[in-house]
């Protein structure tokens, strides 16, 4: 049995759901592959919740914010680093929000692991995104691993599929339809809505965010085929190579010449390897219904790898919420140990 | 870099495609993975080729068997555990034709690589599907893998997306379509032809086998779907405890009412975990548009994981020839030294 603390920064509703779910998984991991692990701390903004005792952070996923507060647990003021300090590398579960101007609160938390010889399994965006280079070359000098699922469209499986499943083949494509969000409100417009109350709907059924511009804009699209090319083809992607249009000009006169031609709407993150380089870009496309993509509907999420020798593999569908991505985060700490 | 010595059984289209591949992938799996891979030995009923030489063997998989046993390396009988004494343990990569009465002659092969200290990567079923508790028994002893993507439907990641994509999750429900001659010759019917005319076509297109049996009566889908099952979902599956029809008996009347309902006729591999214990069955099923394998046409293939955590995950595609097999092969022997 190998012994794995675990720690998480940000108890928003990623961090909560991956926690009820490491106590929810604990006694198959230790069965299934021979893995103990414990959350040991978990870190916010003001302090953070740790104990030497075992499992004596159990049950602290259902609690409000303010009634983790006031746990006993709770250490006003302690930082990352002091609660790496006190435990045994294990895993850090990177589950704070997405921030793609400074990368932070991610890119410090990450730093901080990583100088502490901790893996990483992060779920947000902004640092990987930032400091690809920088955070990686950091971690293979410590001989830890960075692992992202959680980042990348989560329970679909994008980065395992290209790494591990098509290991040995060259990605010549890639073309995803990588945000649930944008995917149900162009489906909507297909169905007849305008941008806006689609826009609106989907914002009062809780899958578009109250700001849904990292959505909407393409900026969430633009991360993840960024962060998924990077590792499965090998290629250098910053933020500014990527061009980026996201759904708020498609207008009713695109979805008639679409529908016209048999096709549908989708909005995609591409990139294509050529001889001169990879380039990447998210935008709108009409794709056809032979695309792998074309029925991949509402708030499902797909992708497909065009190779050399294994031909194209599609991948569709993968719990799109909070569960889901908690267990995609699971998933990277499982296969770290593996 | 880490050198691995590669030993091939059986030098049919899967085994020459694979030494092909292997020459052309030498150098991209020294640069992206730290592997020297060589082919040392090839072994086949009268004798096989060994050659101290480095890279001795190039080339040979563009020679006919006249060719090869002209060659200088060749040894009239050598056997398997000769070839494996004089080489430190490397992979056997088992190409033989599946023999689901005996399992041989993949099974004394992998019993003799086992018992050497050699990992197994595998193109036949029927060593795996008739003794697959002993097999994975002995490899647990001995401390190496065997891997079987490409017996398990090659170039469509299976095994990899229900065994490491989805690692953490309970997998309940497997469907697929495995075999794709048969999703081929259904569609034909689909579009009018009579099985035995859609049959006769498949053949002479190369799609389906002179002995087309395997494939029809459905015993290719029930060893992808037993393997499958066994390995992703922990179950114990054998051959016997498997219902299996295939689709010869499919009539137009099945085919109209299909259409009639919207629905479409799919040669389905299906293990359904319950309460009770784990069931699995080969069928040909009426799909609904909105099940995911509905548009998986022609020969390709397609995989459906119902997951606790992850919902459903879908891939499909993945090359349908001796090429995609050879990448499937090569994939796992890239993944046994990650």
């Amino acid at each position: 049995m190998r012994h794995v603390a675990i720690v998480v920064t940000g108890l928003g509703r990623v961090g909560s759901a991956f926690a009820r779910l490491l106590e929810e998984k604990e006694e198959s991991c230790r069965i299934r592959y021979g893995l103990d692990l414990e959350l040991r701390s978990i870190i916010g903004r003001s302090g953070g919740l740790y104990t030497p005792k075992r499992h004596g952070l159990h049950g602290l996923a259902a609690l409000t914010r303010d009634e983790i507060a006031a746990h006993s647990a709770w250490n006003a003021g302690l930082t990352l680093p002091e609660a790496l300090s006190i435990l045994d590398p294990g895993v850090l579960v990177e589950c704070t929000p997405t921030d793609l101007t400074t990368g932070e609160p991610g890119l410090g938390y990450m730093r901080a692991a990583l100088h502490a010889g901790w893996n990483i399994a992060a779920a947000s965006k902004g640092a990987l995104v930032l400091r690809y280079q920088e955070l990686f070359e950091h971690a293979a000098e410590r001989h830890v691993q960075i692992r992202y699922s959680g980042a990348t469209a989560a329970a679909l499986p994008t980065l395992d599929t290209g790494l591990y499943a098509l290991a040995g083949a060259e990605i010549q494509r890639i073309e995803g339809i990588l945000t649930g969000t944008t995917n149900h409100i162009l489906g909507r417009m297909e169905e007849g809505l305008a941008f806006e109350d689609a826009l609106r709907e989907a914002q009062a059924k809780g899958i578009a965010e109250p700001d849904p511009s990292l959505d909407i804009d393409g900026w969430d699209t633009l991360c993840k085929i960024l962060l998924i090319a990077n590792a499965a083809a090998g290629t250098s992607l910053e933020l500014a190579d990527i061009p980026r249009s996201g759904i708020r000009k498609v207008t009713k006169g695109d979805l008639d010449k679409a529908r016209a031609d048999g096709k549908s709407l989708k909005l995609l993150g591409r990139m294509v390897r050529q001889e001169s380089g990879a380039t990447a870009e998210v935008a709108v496309a009409a794709i056809e219904p032979t695309h792998p993509l074309y029925h991949v509907n509402g708030t499902n999420k797909g992708i497909v790898f065009f190779t050399d020798t294994m031909g194209q593999v599609a991948v569709s569908g993968g719990k799109s919420d909070p569960r889901g991505t908690a267990a995609a985060l699971l998933k990277d700490i499982i296969n770290i140990y593996r």
